[in-house]
């Protein structure tokens, strides 16, 4: 029995060993195709990539996998605790590979690309009547791929099984819980952050850096930020910023810009905290599922709890301030000018140029909407209304056109419905795990200072990114943290940096 | 009846575009791993291309692919021509696949990572005691793999089943026929050559070219020679060059030295040769066996006919001579200076240092040497003294230790085995096919006179690349110059260049 046992987990580890590897090849082949691939080579590259999920999908779908799976589940007992959880992980796999029509599959992943051209030709002059038809057919297959994972994932909702292929074990209830306690207090915490600012000093804009210069600091930030440069690449280019490849490979790339200095070293802190997250994940479980990265929402964390929580610290804009001296104009670059610029509160029609207080408001709007489109509440027809309605809520704006609306953004016509949410997830957990790593290890704070990053590197290596995926979502927030994912610890942030006090206080004195 | 054959043909083309896809993914890792990846990712990359082998090894072996084959067959009549063609080549992939049990391909995938490793290692040193035990394991192992592969094959020998992996239906007879031709007439033509240069005026040394100017000419030269830039890409680096990726996405790689400007630009056309064969495969079988470009010696003719035909012609060279043109001391770039530095003749210890006509002595002696290891009539522990003979035999000179002898090449300790016939088989071909386009298309001497290459290209894609594996070795040369390969064409074009006269005269009056 024992060797029987051992016998259908050791093949069912040598096929995960085999279709991680494939996936981690079709993740250097994206990044490539960014950075280095000329655009004739589009069409080569996407019968590649769906090589890649081709090949991957007929070796998981085989039944000698089902047959593995039975009979190491039938003798799971004798494994150990953390391989136990990786034959969960393996058979999680193994039903969302086989629980979808092969037919349906290659409809999304035909949708994906299809959306994602339309997106780029129609973004800019935002002409709804082209697009309108795109996100009719997403959000049809969305439902539809919903409805049937709801059932093989056992959860409650399609929406809920859309939101699980992103973050893994995240429960529709969990979001739906702590988005509404931000929902209820951002335009309060908008509206006074930005009454509080009328009374801040005028900022004093920021000379223009040498791209040479500024390629040199970002390098040394990289550095510094403990990204392990023997076995990754940092690009540095016109692209839109991304990370990608593998554990041993990590690719991320940034662009600068001479007239915004600030900008490409916020990207590439933000791109270094996925890579490093990836870099340190378990190697005893490299290649395994256990072994991989969990949810784009604690992958998020990951990249905000260095951009938007330590460097942009008090004590690390003072080191910041340190690396732009001498790069001309030394008074635009104390730490009160930099801090003025960075926690500037102006509502954006678009997201991805939105400060750190508003930008949760298109977060929150695209959950509502997202999943009132899945489940059927809201058409597609009635979206550019509900988007602006929104939006008036939300922000208090109301954007002159699609473009500017609802269709900014590639993630809905492209297949990326129910990723939302990871945003403001992330936000909020690297909130939570920044406190607690501050809190287990004081030192942190002067460090920061210090422009160093040591201590928190190994706080996040130890208690988050060498997990892997052997702890669930609450258990590695409870491990790490105390508690449960909690948005208190967002909002006492927000409340600290925005409002200059606490965010209880608040709540009890408010309303 | 047509329907089922129609349905297992259609079945099979889909499963060789799938795996023609996971080849072309795993070329596009290899150059990306010369050029982006850092070295600590080496091990990484490694994972990825055994999980792309295996995977398309066990998507090709599937019990269903051998179904479809029998089935397809038993109805081939009903299919057109080239789709026969195709089908017939699926069973030889078949074939190639199932014959070696999976511990044999194993063995031989880490015997070609170790070796390549320990070549890397040892080579500077000429460390022939810490080498020799690679040799060992990798003779024995091509053994092994070549008597599997002559009967699955139905060849005739072990080694004839090794060139046939390389080279697609290349007889044995063929090369020893040519290549014995070739032995016993090049010592004589070496000497004569080198008597004869005796007399040639000095040659002026060619002054430094800034490598930004360099790369300007060779990307124009580039764009000259056709390679389709919108889907390729050319890096410049420090790596050796190469050229890889797929028709759609072609890659290759050069380096251009300051001190020796020519040596980038013949490089460029090198890898040019071999990009632009893969660009203009029939698109009508793209991703299919059928549409492939066929055996290296074939691929190493397009590389020649470009490098040492056409961009070595007197015609070219005036355009040549005109590209340099005022870059600084023009009376070094006349086409007669170029034209003596590129034809001089001196026998060297490294392969890939030789000139034109000493080159094929070192591919000469490979091929009696690899031949004989393989067969058993030499061992491993003989074989530096069999290279010493060899190379005082047929260039006269003895290297001083093993890193300037057999232990120069990666080649033998990392399975290449069987591959360097190629090289000189290409050699000749190119002279062949050059000789029967000028004939054809006796405009071509007068547009590389003005630098252009049209209708040398033109030609080309239509008796050569745009054929891809659709006609056997035979087919093509017969079809494309009236006569299979014959390496009196080879001998002709060295003799008319290095002798300054006909080559059957030679042989005549000579003796």
């Amino acid at each position: 029995m024992t060797t029987s046992t051992k016998s259908a987990y050791a093949s069912l580890k040598e096929r995960f060993h085999l279709l991680s590897n494939l996936t981690g090849a079709g993740s250097i082949l994206y990044l490539d195709s960014m950075t280095a691939m000329k655009p004739g080579s589009e069409a080569d590259r996407s019968e590649q990539s769906m090589a890649l999920v081709s090949a991957g999908q007929k070796l998981l779908a085989h039944p000698e996998v089902k047959d593995w799976l039975d009979e190491a589940e039938s003798h799971a007992d004798g494994l150990p605790r953390d391989d136990r959880t990786n034959l969960r992980l393996m058979r999680r796999e193994w039903v969302s590979a086989t629980a979808l029509p092969e037919a349906l599959i290659r409809e999304r992943a035909r949708l994906e690309i299809e959306g994602n051209n339309l997106h780029t030709r129609h973004r800019d002059s935002g002409d709804w009547a082209a697009m309108k038809p795109s996100y009719e057919a997403a959000f049809a297959v969305a439902r539809e791929v919903g409805g049937i994972m709801k059932d093989a994932l056992g959860v409650a909702t399609p929406y809920e099984a859309l939101l699980d292929q992103f973050n893994p074990g995240l429960r529709l209830a969990t979001v739906e819980r702590e988005f509404a306690r931000l929902e209820e207090a951002l335009p309060g915490m908008i509206a006074e952050a930005m009454e509080r600012q009328k009374s801040a000093g005028p900022t004093r804009p920021l000379p223009r850096i040498d791209l040479d210069a500024l390629e040199k600091i970002g390098n040394d930030l990289v550095r510094d930020l403990g990204f392990d440069s023997s076995r990754g690449v940092l690009y540095v280019g016109e692209m839109h910023p991304m990370s990608g490849g593998t554990p041993g490979d990590s690719r991320m790339t940034t662009r600068y810009h001479a007239d915004d200095p600030l900008d490409g070293l916020f990207t590439v802190a933000h791109e270094t905290g996925h890579s490093m997250y990836e870099q340190n994940t378990p190697a005893a479980f490299r290649y395994q599922p256990a072994g991989h990265s969990m949810g784009m929402d604690i992958h998020e964390s990951q990249s905000m709890i260095l951009e938007l929580q330590a460097c942009r610290t008090p004590e690390f804009l003072e080191s910041l301030s340190r690396r732009f001296s001498g790069r001309g104009d030394d008074a635009a670059f104390t730490p009160e000018n930099l801090a003025r610029r960075l926690f500037r509160v102006e509502p954006s029609f678009i997201r991805i140029h939105s400060d750190e207080l508003t930008y949760p408001g298109h977060i929150l709007l695209r959950f509502n909407l997202e999943r009132d489109l899945v489940a059927g509440r809201l058409s597609v027809s009635d979206l550019p209304e509900a988007w602006n309605e929104g939006m008036k809520k939300t922000l208090g704006i109301v954007p002159p056109d699609p473009a500017k609306g609802h269709m900014q953004d590639v993630h809905w016509p492209s297949m990326g419905i129910g990723y939302f949410p990871a945003y403001t997830l992330g936000a909020m957990g690297a909130a939570q795990l920044f406190a607690a790593a501050v809190k287990a290890r004081p030192e942190i704070r002067e460090e920061l200072g210090q422009g160093q990053f040591t201590s928190l590197r190994q706080w996040l290596a130890e208690n988050v990114h060498g997990k892997g995926s052997l702890l669930t979502q609450d258990e590695l927030f409870t491990a790490a943290t105390g508690e449960k994912l909690d948005a208190a610890h967002y909002m006492s942030h927000l409340s600290r940096r925005y409002l200059g006090r606490d965010y209880r206080a608040t709540s009890s004195s408010g309303g």
